[in-house]
């Protein structure tokens, strides 16, 4: 750990992060945390508000989750601290005993709450569930984080959309640091160094902008966190604009720690940031899209809504041992979407969470191995047509 | 089998009937269909669209299901025949490899479809999905059942609503005793007598009048079915009455043959028709009123959207032993309501399901062992304040 702390003396395993193979920039690591290890590159479900929409702990275990995220701006209006704590922490509460590591949630603040005000001090909004006024700071975000017990926190921050001016940009990822500050002089002032069950990363803003991502960059390494995340992508830019400010993103970031890119992505983005150096991911594509009737497979997007599908008796994916591919067939979960039956959801979101952990699961094996462009390639074959 | 049959000569079983144990007029009894064994008395969850609402099959044999109901008036109109042979049959399609019974939709086409028209050939009506016309008459029913492979097959019948004049209902008695002499005929022409794997059950109809029960009776086991469906109940009618009326309606029926009575019930329901003799049910209950908030519990409902359980940290039912109550509190389950997860109505589900089959499960225990009046004591003080 370069943060400058100790390891932890108690908990299960040693909090640590080990790079145990490179391949170009590509790296595969172990994140020890306080509820297990962590094989990375790893992806992350969204389990926003206590769930993975449709799924229970036991289904994520069996398709090889490793850790979840969940989101402090959620769980602090809906059920709250009093009840999260009354049920011995957000993962007592939620049954799954493995890592979860909580956005702050200043990104939702700005997409789903109503009366929203940003000043030095923090946001404050009317919750989007009953209107009640509710403040996050840098502080109250630790503190609940600390609170229910997770394995990495994620401080507040502020995050700019795209595209947006450079003032904007300096403005934002500035007050970004001095909450950085905060924030871990809080974290420090909290948690007893001797009996570390938590991690805290840094967010590095600094918009579409090398130069101030750069500055961003450096600002948090010499605050020093355990790992850095890296906000502000997937706001609505090209992909060819996020393709290429990557890996300098990345780069500027310690080769000891572990670097999360939040809200991405398809697969191909996933291929593309490991690439550059990426260790963790989040984003609600396979469960949001499997709501929707669109299935991951070894041969690209399924939409099982088009009447295709109808008649067809193959599985999902023939190349997928997931349960749902071993169950059903398309024809099947194609009249569970007709008919309007949760089980379709259900279905889908299983193998599509099923499908992203095994590709994570194959890029750790390709980075050993030195096959990561040909399974590069082999993906691009299947979701862009191979350009 | 008193049906005048000889036993399939393929299949995984041959296929019987065997009360196995008596106590006063209940019984417990062993089903053997083409697709696996039923111990009776046994509990059908209901999957009218070819599922059991948001569960899997695996889930179902988790919780000690043996048999599952499906409708041939909704799977006719959705998916439809061909798409259902194109899966190879009913049980391929679900992804289910135990025992089906399917019920011939004559009460859906009145409660659902509009346009309806009853006459002597069968009923016409508007598909309540898009509108078109259908028709189910007693051959067509019994051509899709056997065309879907179903283990049990249930006729075409002509049930009345309560109250009713008794002009009625010794009319719609009547047609269905005609229409059930046609359902026979039909089965014996299409399925070869040495490869039976599908019985065909009559349905005893006379609303509520004893003396058309027994007419009703006496003219079905004249035709001569494998086994009897108690008809007509759970339309409406006083609770006091039903339970006045079952016991004799059950007792015209041949004591070598199994009874079900279609559409029950609550707990207390089911303890008290095992004792007037019936052997088989099903009811939408467990999964819908799970759906809306309902767990059922040794200690009586609990309705989970109800305030209370907010910080209650107790799993639903701390005598239960399923993998929500192994898993899962009662305010983390009020959370999944409240926040409107999905996950909320799969959880209640799966452990009403559990609670059903747990309860037959003591039902054909306490037959075995002269208990059942304590059983039903126990019921009656947590689901009737001990009345």
């Amino acid at each position: 750990m370069s943060s400058g702390w100790p390891p932890i003396r108690k908990g299960i395993v040693k909090i640590s992060f080990v790079v145990t193979a490179r391949s170009g920039r590509a790296r595969t690591g172990r994140l020890a945390l306080a509820h297990g290890i962590v094989e990375t590159p790893a992806f992350m479900p969204v389990g926003t508000q206590g769930t993975v929409k449709t799924l229970t702990p036991q289904d994520l275990k069996a398709c090889g989750v490793q850790i979840l995220l969940s989101n402090v701006y959620h769980l602090s209006l809906r059920p709250g601290l009093k009840i999260l704590e009354k049920a011995g922490g957000l993962h007592r509460f939620m049954g799954w005993d493995g890592p979860i590591l909580t956005d702050s949630g200043g990104y939702q603040v700005f997409s789903l709450a109503a009366k929203r005000r940003i000043d030095e001090k923090g946001v404050t909004f009317a919750s989007h569930v009953d209107g009640s006024a509710h403040s996050l700071t840098p502080e109250n975000v630790i503190q609940f984080e600390l609170g229910i017990g997770v394995d990495i926190a994620v401080p507040l921050d502020h995050c700019v959309q795209y595209p947006c001016e450079r003032a904007e940009a300096e403005e934002a990822l500035e007050r970004t640091t001095r909450w950085a500050e905060r924030s871990k002089k809080e974290f420090i002032l909290r948690q007893a160094q001797d009996e570390r069950k938590t991690l805290v990363f840094g967010i590095v803003q600094g918009a579409m902008v090398p130069e101030l991502r750069r500055r961003s960059a450096q600002q948090l390494t010499g605050i020093g966190f355990d790992g850095y995340c890296l906000g502000g992508f997937s706001v609505g830019e090209p992909k060819a604009l996020m393709n290429e400010l990557l890996p300098a993103a990345a780069e500027n970031l310690p080769e000891t720690q572990p670097r999360y890119l939040m809200g991405m992505g398809e697969p191909m983005d996933l291929v593309e940031a490991v690439e550059a150096g990426v260790d963790l991911f989040d984003c609600v594509i396979p469960t949001r899209h499997g709501r929707n009737g669109v299935a991951y497979t070894s041969e690209g997007k399924l939409n099982l809504k088009n009447a295709i599908h109808a008649e067809d008796p193959r599985p999902l994916d023939p190349a997928c041992r997931c349960e749902v591919c071993r169950t059903h067939s398309r024809l099947y979960i194609r009249h569970l979407f007709q008919a309007q039956e949760i089980l379709g959801l259900r279905l889908l979101s299983f193998h599509n969470i099923w499908f992203y952990s095994t590709l994570m699961a194959e890029i750790r094996r390709a980075i050993g191995d030195g096959s990561l462009g040909s399974l590069r390639s082999k993906l691009s074959v299947a979701y862009n047509g191979g350009k």
